[in-house]
């Protein structure tokens, strides 16, 4: 599957790379050109924006409202939109040349490259252009997004003349209002928002700083972007200031002669009124922006590269055996990085910072998908992850009050906590959300030893998501207890009862709930009490929840010899693969939801899910039956469901599938694979790259808190590496063709299993143990 | 049940009064005294509006269209709303006295009434008005819709001036663009459209005629409404021609002294590009009002009464015993005359013409509930409404390929015959329409012995829509054939699997298919050979009708000895009747829909429905364990409930509660017991009285084409007397407490059975049988 597709960008171990312009690329480039902080990003434009898709800057977070227009509404249905909004663009540094603008559609192009460096979080670009005039010059461009300084972008443009005198104008702006792009017949974009949604405020430049400023005309949410050019030059220069109605800036005339260049730097703040005051803004901004500027340039840039010294340090993978593959480990794990809120008020995107696509929502991807990388390898971030639900626990307080519930329910998917998702079937149906938020925090719980985090804002989550559970589901004889008229990840099925992968992590969460709560009973009264109190909490609650996770039923069918996805699965008839065409996929585009719904055919793995995350509870036999069966029915039309099938196809030791499956995910938005990397990248399928090496192909498992490895090594490689942080001890693991080696690079303490037998690891020197054979996995 | 409301109107045989003006009841009067014919209606609105609620002309079948905006939209979903526009308001008569307006709200009413006449089909309005200076005025105004003449409306108003000199100025206008009042929070009523969808056209006023011209925006129906004004008065007077960007009409000026009387006589038309060209539409509007003119409102009203004593003659039910319900049931009965549509490219809306809730859509109201009160007394109309089902089925048709479906699929609600559902679980899902519609056309065939009909019409209908089940449908190993994710009557279950209803209505359906096709093999090649050719319909797909017919799976539960009304239906919870308080009804108002989903609960009857339809698929103790199940969860929250509800309890032998379903039924509007009766009457429920009264007291049945009977009259009555056509043959049915009477009022000769024994009629004598007695249905 991944030979079909031709390589975009040559390989190349730490960067991504293109040598000339290809204008039907160029959509995609500014998505995989993006930078961004986690904070806030740039898509990957050109300076001179002459040519382009969709130009946007966006604050994590940072969105606009609007009542949700319903064909035919019913009570509970989520009243707003959220939508992410595209910032005034500050990216632009416009050149013109003897009254020649540099446009690269016109004139000549004599080089051309871009090079996006991982290592150091910078974007390089060069280019040799021709005037109409037959003027030349040279731009070198680098720029970078400051991982140190959440509110800092800056670039830094030279501009060289080479062969003949020319009058020179550079122009260094802010610009209001671009509109982000979206697609008209692609439900997934989401639609434009009806109205413009930033309203101009006060515009100000003075020689040193220029500030504009907006709020979104519902949500109501300043925002004051301020940019300070610096120009260094030989030649005298007239400085002009910009400040109109659309743009505020500065721009710089003067004449160069052959050799002779032009450097400005640019340096721009961002401050919104969700992070201070609205009266500290523009002070904020200014005061940041000087500051970057003091750093220079070159002051910035080692920052970031100190910073991603440390990132890979922790977070590297590296394979041997294919480089097109390592670039595209790299640039994903480099676009996680990017994309993850990190002020405990914002998460991931679906998209990350990269594009508006699926409005900027944030949803279970992060805690499923994204969240193992970080709580293994930068704990602070998968940290702040959780802060953000936590949060936000009154609005789902407040959502489960509003659909007459108990507890709390977290939104399908949001920007600020409440529920944004207009379509309930494949919405607010989706209770899973709750389980799976939970099951990612104790996942970090377990893998940091972040006790305190439990204790102080966990539990508390826990708990009120855990009536939620206990509400929503009911004890039906013969069964026990069920969670009827649910969706579970698989949104080509849809409000069914007992949806297995629901349950199953239903009955996790409660076990999860009773057992904190038993623990805080005996060891933290201090800290249980206060909460007891402050929820209301009942001793009886948690005998129900305790029952409920005992009882819960688990549809399983005798005959078959299998889990169904929910209990009228198999009463549905297969979808007739062989007489759809292969232009009918993504199926949700050509069939209505009812035929999807009528037909076992799944969009994403959801039993298979189950399979990963609760892998416990199934032996080796049912995980093979089952996989076995639902593997061909899942059409993958989700950029979710690779890295699952992959995972689960390794462990059952399906190595060849699980590979070809690795490969989907891993160079999905590198190959442009769902053709769709113009609105963004898939940040999901990035994070399962990951999770596909850590959790596939090395077995990685830590049931009941135990770490435990399984590893296979598919043959087109010759190594594997890795590292994870395990309660605060580094961890490097290397799959050879044959063995593998456990290393604590910074000494340390860790017991783990390998294949099932333990390993006690101490110091700084390596064990290595042989890999399970092939039938040896099959049979275990 | 019924005795928790007072009665609004007094109580009258053949007519509705109001004696004084009640502002509060202004809204419902609105719809209680609105006029139609089937073709176009107007609310019971004041000629001088000044107080009022939502002033409302309609034309059946003369809509807005604009596209649905989703929240998330998907694949198959309705593109387009449609909605009934009130056109400008032809009934407008604004009188000035002295230069004061007459206004109810100000000055003194001495004498208020109004009768709404039903065996003449005029409005009466009585009004003894003192003005602010003293000068008192009586007014008398009839106006009618007339039966005879579809396009034309007529007011007959009278001033005499009581008390003193006074200068009187009448304008007798139509005024253009009223809004239609449409409830923010009540989804029942449907949206507002986004931009008012009238334009203005050609205005123009003679002496003799004024016509004003619209168009609807998108739609692009263009409509011509005409307006003479005939003054006759004994003293001079001077006309005013009104002509403005608003109205179009005419004045008069003059002045009266007491005693003194003027007399206006309003024709107005109305045609549309709907009906005919849109060159025609001013001459034939001009014409249809000169000859209105002609004719005088004496002569309108004459063939009004004519035309209604010839229905009253075959379509009037006696109760004898309850004056108060032999009003409500006549009153019901001439709504629906009311509302019909009759030229075949016109239904029935579910507020007929008295106003645009539901957006003036028609359902399956029309052939399940209302097409039998047509069928059985005026078939012509029945066949009106089949008409239009065959006039849009190539639209169905469309759907069905939209939806990768064979065959047609006619839409949930509609009213160009394209889908308007913009809510898919309780819209497209409801796939039950396709058998509702040819349930309603073998009753009519049956009925009426039109075979002509069916052959011509019918038959493609019939096949296109079978071929959709069998392609809906699947076979299920153990099972049979099977229909998955639909939604039946029940909109509080939504997307499950076998609906009984709905398998047992397509399987009847498919027999039907079958058994017609047979026939028409063996007896009407001639009209078969065509159609086969035309639709291209093979052999083998009548082979598939006759499997899927034969081997549909209908869920029974043995150890319930119950049916299901799905396949999951006991696999849910019962909902907490106990805890919902009785402000949280209807259900759907307070809670989401996937908390009801989620329960047994039912809006209206689904499996008792089909207990009634194909009540001969279930034995007497299967009718009362269900019903004994289903009745207790059914709400009523759907006014479709209680009619269905009272003739299953009827068929047990539940007569007390059969009866109180009855009286929820019967008197709905006149009661309010509902509370909306503002936004429209309830045809379906109107309709639901007489179902109520032939299907449940009578207990009229027609399984296989043959007429059967089995009375039981309600203690609280001392007589029932109906009509009804069978093949031709007025036949009629009168109950008394002890024996019920067969006689055949114009000769003839019908074979029926009462009580399982048979029964000849021939002549016009009667022929007296005994009731059974109530345990002898009992055990029937």
């Amino acid at each position: 599957m991944a030979a079909t597709h031709e390589l975009i960008y040559p390989i190349a171990q730490w960067s991504v790379t293109e040598d000339q312009l290809n204008v039907p690329l160029v959509p995609g480039d500014e998505t995989v050109f993006a930078l961004a902080n986690g904070y806030m990003g740039i898509r990957g434009t050109f300076e001179e924006q002459s040519v382009g898709y969709a130009p946007g800057s966006f604050i994590n977070g940072y969105y606009e409202t609007e009542p949700i227009v319903y064909g035919e509404s019913a009570y509970g249905f989520a009243p707003n939109r959220q939508r992410m909004v595209a910032l005034a663009d500050a990216t632009l540094m416009e050149l013109s040349v003897n009254g020649f603008p540099l446009d690269l559609t016109t004139g000549t192009i004599h080089e051309y490259s871009r090079m996006l460096r991982m290592k150091t979080g910078v974007l390089d670009r060069h280019l040799r252009w021709e005037s109409p005039d037959g003027t030349i010059v040279e731009i070198e461009a680098r720029r970078l997004v400051s991982f140190r300084r959440q509110h800092v972008m800056a670039i830094h443009w030279v501009c060289t003349v080479v062969n003949q005198p020319s009058q020179i104008r550079i122009t260094s702006v802010v610009r209001s209002r671009p509109r982000a792009r979206v697609g008209a017949d692609d439900p997934r974009l989401g639609a434009a928002l009806s109205r413009e949604a930033l309203m101009l405020g006060k515009r100000d430049a003075d020689a040193r700083v220029a500030t504009i400023r907006y709020k979104t005309r519902n949500s109501g949410f300043d925002v004051i972007t301020a940019v300070a050019n610096v120009i260094e030059t030989e030649v005298d220069y007239h400085r002009i200031l910009v400040c109109s109605q659309q743009e505020v800036g500065h721009g710089f005339d003067l004449s160069l002669g052959p050799g002779q260049r032009v450097e400005v730097t640019k340096y721009v703040a961002n401050y919104t009124s969700l992070d201070y005051p609205r009266k500290r803004l523009t002070g904020l901004a200014r005061q940041e922006v000087e500051a970057a500027r003091r750093a220079r340039f070159s002051g910035l840039s080692a920052e970031q590269s100190n910073y991603l010294g440390a990132f890979w340090s922790r977070s590297d993978v590296i394979v041997e055996g294919d480089d097109s593959l390592q670039q595209s480990i790299r640039f994903n794990i480099f676009h996680l990085l990017q994309a993850a809120g990190r002020n405990g008020r914002t998460s991931v995107a679906a998209k990350g910072l990269t594009g508006a696509g699926y409005e900027g929502h944030y949803f279970w991807d992060t805690e499923i998908y994204v969240m193992p990388f970080f709580t293994y390898t930068n704990p602070g971030i998968a940290r702040a992850l959780l802060e953000y639900r936590y949060r936000t626990l009154n609005r789902a307080r407040e959502r489960a009050r509003v659909l007459r519930h108990r507890g709390a329910l977290y939104p399908w998917r949001t920007i600020n906590g409440d529920e944004a998702s207009a379509y309930f079937p494949a919405g607010t149906a989706q209770y899973h959300i709750n389980a799976d938020i939970i099951y990612a925090m104790r996942k970090y719980v377990v893998a940091t030893g972040d006790r305190w985090f439990l204790l102080k804002r966990g539990a508390e989550m826990l708990f009120e998501t855990a009536r939620f559970w206990v509400d929503l589901g009911c004890f039906i004889d013969g069964k026990g207890f069920c969670i009827n008229e649910v969706t579970g990840p698989d949104e080509y099925t849809a409000l069914v009862n007992n949806n297995t992968f629901t349950n199953l992590m239903a009955s996790d969460h409660l076990s999860y709930a009773v057992e904190v709560f038993d623990e805080m009973r005996h060891h933290d009264r201090a800290m249980l009490d206060p909460l007891i109190d402050r929820i209301g909490l009942e001793e009886s609650e948690v005998d129900e929840w305790r029952r409920a996770a005992e009882e819960t039923y688990v549809p399983f069918d005798e005959g078959r010899g299998l889990h169904p996805q929910d209990d009228s699965f198999f009463d549905r008839e297969v979808w007739d693969f062989e007489n759809t065409p292969p232009d009918h996929y993504p199926l949700l585009l050509h069939y209505h939801p009812l035929t999807i719904y009528r037909h076992q055919v799944l969009k994403q793995p959801d039993l298979v899910l189950a399979l990963f995350l609760q892998g416990d509870r199934f032996s080796l036999s049912e995980k093979r039956r089952d996989f076995a069966y639902y593997d061909p029915i899942t059409t993958g039309d989700s950029s979710l469901s690779p890295c699952i099938q992959s995972i689960v196809a390794a462990e059952i030791g399906e190595t060849e599938l699980a590979y070809r499956y690795f490969m989907q995910t891993a160079r999905m938005d590198l190959d442009d694979i769902n053709g769709n990397v113009k609105d963004g990248v898939h940040t999901a399928a990035m994070a399962g790259t990951w999770l596909s090496m850590v959790y596939g192909f090395a077995g990685m498992r830590d049931y009941h808190g135990a770490l435990s490895f399984q590893p296979i090594l598919p043959r087109e490689w010759t190594r594997l590496q890795f590292r994870i942080l395990w309660r605060g001890t580094l961890l490097e693991i290397t799959l050879g063709p044959e063995e593998t080696t456990y290393r604590l690079p910074n000494g340390g303490q860790v017991d783990l299993t390998h294949n099932g037998d333990p390993v006690s690891l101490s110091g700084t020197g390596g064990v290595d143990r042989p890999n399970p054979a092939d039938d040896q996995v099959r049979t275990g």
